[in-house]
């Protein structure tokens, strides 16, 4: 008798909860306890060298003491996986634990390390998290798919070798929305990812188990994918850094995704961290790997080390950055303008200009973005649900079964035939080469001889809203339809003694009113408020630089 | 009242035939004379020095000597034009004439040149004629298709503009067929381009006006496209070097294209030229100007030096070549054949080694890329047609009234849904990794450490056939289809007293049969007979060095 498609998801649940030790349990708080951002600390799971461990943060330094071997691996990734197991406990943020198989993996590396007295690669003894889409041989994939329990991986994901050529030690893989287009993190298996700060907040999404678990320290180091913010959103929700590369520049071969064969709007895999380091380090060591002899797509560019070192950018000195304070679309709450404004007074003490960045049709460019998402109708994710009758998730509201409220832009169906496509993706050329263009005559105002060196844009319109109250990824949307390298930065945290309600302006239309009106300086409190430095395509080196100076200058301004 | 197809198209050659001053029309030999190869040279209408320029072959010699004012660019545009005017009487191989035009830009060149003592760029007063896709401000671009005349384009395209400040002299466009989707050339404007060897044979396509243009030394440079072979066909049937770059890593903004659009398989401009030179020259100098400040989808990837000098394929010391003898679908005819055999022999003397490349599901790539051509169901040709009831093309046989063969499989019909477009491009990937993976798996029989360092492999199954017989494009689409650059090269001409006949073998299919039936060295005698290099993704610099290298080595075989 074949089970039902409950059986299936409390089956694949129950196991899960089995594979956790069971004196990694801790006395949780109550549900009622909003921010749980100091339980690892509190709980006393923790040893002293463990807190000390995870609380580096740093991925450079851990890197480091684990060259040195001040650290082995097996010490790292049992710090690391006993703090996860502390954050899921907190979140819900994991999917897939495999304790023995990290184990292994890290002893193996002490042993190399031991023997060949070197590191076995650039992340050597590094823990690293893993999106739920990133195939480990032998363990499921499930996406948050129901239909796909039960169908372990027979390979590793492409990046998955890599990493673990580099020394990196995969340890558990995060939590996702079914069917990942989604920019919160709820499924049908696993249930529910909370933020950190405030868990009636969202923890975005799509790879919010990522950001839960890495706000929380069970992290340091984290890939999600991005193809409308999933990597940007959690990163800017749990205060972290986070990178969404061009199309193509980090390997996704034999991984799954959703609408796999969706070639308009590339998804692609992005570090998450608590630090640039991490971000760098990640994204160094995955491009020296030269992904194109595994990718047959990956584009064949090595890493760029003069454009790290900013040589189109004046060297990093007196730098202009276009400052986007809104698209012409949805005003942004508060918070966010302080952080516009914190972000542009702090660039400014450091030496840097700023300009302002006039949003060019970000609503036509939305457009075509929700066209390709669209254009199947639906059916890759009806396919999938088929096999167990699974319901398909129509809203992130916690009361689900008793509303039923309109689809977000995100979320739409509208069938398109393959010439229609090709129409769309005229449209998507003409606007991208118009913003292009625009970007390209900023020359003539910058002063310095070259156009803008980055703009600075929200990551969203408001901080982590409660679940539910995603329903918009436009501001993030925007860069992955022009294909702009984007890395989020934490800046402020939510604090409802200044980021008191605007007065009401002149609506755009009714997604702004609604942004208007879901602002309460209360329900948002404490949550942590992130932005993102925009470069072109392919710009990823310089992208990653210019965060590293920007999240320098914040650090150089007072509270 | 509103003119005809027939007349509006009549109006137009008309209007070319008077663009065409009297004093250069020639004495033209009769239809019945097939090779006209040599006609530019003997007929009289270019002084000694104009021969000598137009002799040269070499684009850098030519580069040197405009660059030190030993030839003007007047005179060389002069010396060009004329011979375009003759190869065009000779095979009705130019669409758009602009004399003047092309003259005022070289006067400039001049004037600077005398005036900054230095010249405007890398292509200092080259002349450089332009398939019929490349708009010119003022000037019409039609592709073959009558609705488009009397639509002056308002702008250059990017790659126009980037060729005008490099110092270029665009003074032809040339001929394509209709729709662009076939490798030959005839349209119902502007008629049909032939052979300069054989003028009973295509001159392929649909860059065959370039093919035609260049092996009668009517231009030392040309640009053509490639969708599915539409350089590197024209190329091996006119005797030339022309290179098949990487998607995007030459500029398309603002060019006219067919099936707009379509980013499944990226149709992308490429370089034919008789000498290597030429295709070096155009390819650095287009990519030194950084085309992705211009084109929005242009990648972000500088001219690689270290790749040009091979230094990942051993500094061209011991290369190691696949020979791609047959793809497992058709055998090619005798003379290409032989064409590989002495390119092997040539490699083996030049000190190199040849491996023997198993064509791995070259029929499923095949079915992939025509499915993709075919995915709008001709709704993007009917679409263009429409306007003035022009008829499309069926066939491209002479007679074409009486006889409605199946269209070849390059014109197909099938409608497809975006999601079922999604999932061929699964498909695709699918393959691309499992070609990617074969090639690098190479590894462990060269004896070099690397794996091949490229694939040598038919550009077609036959030298240039007889008018409406060109029905494939397997062996140029499947580089498109996998996005692999690669470089023609000429080797040998069709000579009936070694290229006889061959036994029949067993016949894999009926394209097979009908391509060994096809086989009459008398029909093809005097053809050109060229190969392709063939690299991975974003390998035009090491692509365009090992053609270098297969070129020298063919020189030193004796005939």
């Amino acid at each position: 008798m074949t089970a039902s498609w409950e059986e299936l998801a409390a089956n694949k649940k129950r196991a899960q909860a089995e594979s956790i030790p069971k004196e990694w349990l801790i006395n949780t708080p109550p549900d009622s306890q909003l921010n749980v951002s100091k339980v690892p600390l509190e709980c006393g799971l923790l040893s002293e060298r463990e807190v000390e461990i995870t609380e580096l943060k740093d991925v450079d330094v851990l890197l480091q003491r684990l060259a040195a071997s001040d650290y082995s691996a097996v010490e790292v990734t049992t710090a690391f996986y006993k703090r996860a197991i502390v954050a899921h406990q907190l979140t819900n943020c994991l999917t897939e634990i495999f304790i023995d198989r990290a184990l292994a993996w890290a002893r193996e590396l002490d042993e190399s390390l031991k023997k060949n007295g070197k590191p076995k690669g650039p992340l050597h003894g590094l823990p690293i998290s893993l999106k739920d889409q990133l195939c480990i041989e032998g363990l499921d994939t499930t996406m948050g798919y129901i239909s796909w329990i039960g169908k372990p991986a027979s390979k590793n994901a492409v990046l998955v070798d890599i990493l673990l050529e580099a020394g990196a030690v995969p340890f558990v893989r995060t939590n996702v929305p079914q069917t990942l287009m989604w920019p919160e993190t709820f499924n049908l298996i696993f249930g529910r990812t909370t933020n950190p700060y405030n868990r009636s907040l969202t923890s975005g999404g799509s790879s919010g188990g990522e950001g839960a678990l890495i706000a929380l320290g069970g992290s340091i180091l984290g890939v999600g994918s991005d193809v409308g913010g999933s990597v940007r959103i959690p990163a800017a929700f749990n205060g972290l850094y986070g990178l969404r590369p061009s199309y193509n520049r980090i390997p996704y071969q034999d991984a799954v995704n959703s609408m796999e064969g969706q070639e308009s709007i590339y998804s692609v895999f992005g570090p998450l961290s608590p630090r640039m380091s991490g971000i760098k380090a990640f994204t160094k060591a995955v491009i020296d790997s030269e992904p194109w002899r595994r990718d047959p797509v990956a584009i064949r560019k090595a890493w760029d080390e003069k454009a790290y070192q900013l040589e189109e950018h004046g060297n990093g000195q007196n730098l202009v950055f276009g400052i986007l304070w809104d698209d012409d679309w949805v005003v942004p709450h508060p918070p966010v303008k302080r952080a516009l404004q914190r972000t542009k007074d702090a660039l400014l003490k450091a030496g840097h200009k700023t300009v302002d960045w006039k949003a060019l049709k970000h609503g036509d460019i939305y457009a075509v973005g929700g066209a390709i998402w669209a254009a199947d109708g639906g059916k890759d994710f009806d396919t999938t649900c088929a096999p167990t009758g699974e319901p398909l998730i129509s809203t992130m509201l916690p009361s689900s079964t008793e509303d039923t409220p309109e689809p977000p832009a995100f979320r739409q169906r509208a069938k398109k035939t393959a010439y229609e496509l090709w129409q769309i993706h005229k449209q998507k050329r003409a606007l991208r080469k118009e913003y292009l263009d625009s970007w390209e005559a900023t020359k003539s105002v910058t002063g310095t001889g070259r156009p803008i060196d980055a703009i600075i844009s929200p990551v969203a319109p408001w901080a982590p809203p409660p679940h539910g109250k995603n329903t918009s990824a436009a501001y993030t949307l925007i860069w992955n339809t022009l294909d702009y390298a984007a890395c989020v930065f934490p800046v402020t945290t939510v604090n409802p003694a200044i980021d008191v309600v605007a007065p009401p302006h002149d609506f755009k239309n009714k997604d702004d009113q609604a942004t208007y009106e879901l602002y309460d300086p209360e329900v948002f409190k404490g949550a942590p408020v992130g932005l993102q430095v925009v470069g072109r395509p392919q710009e990823e080196e310089a992208v990653i630089a210019l965060t590293e100076i920007v999240a320098a200058a914040l650090k150089g301004l007072p509270e």
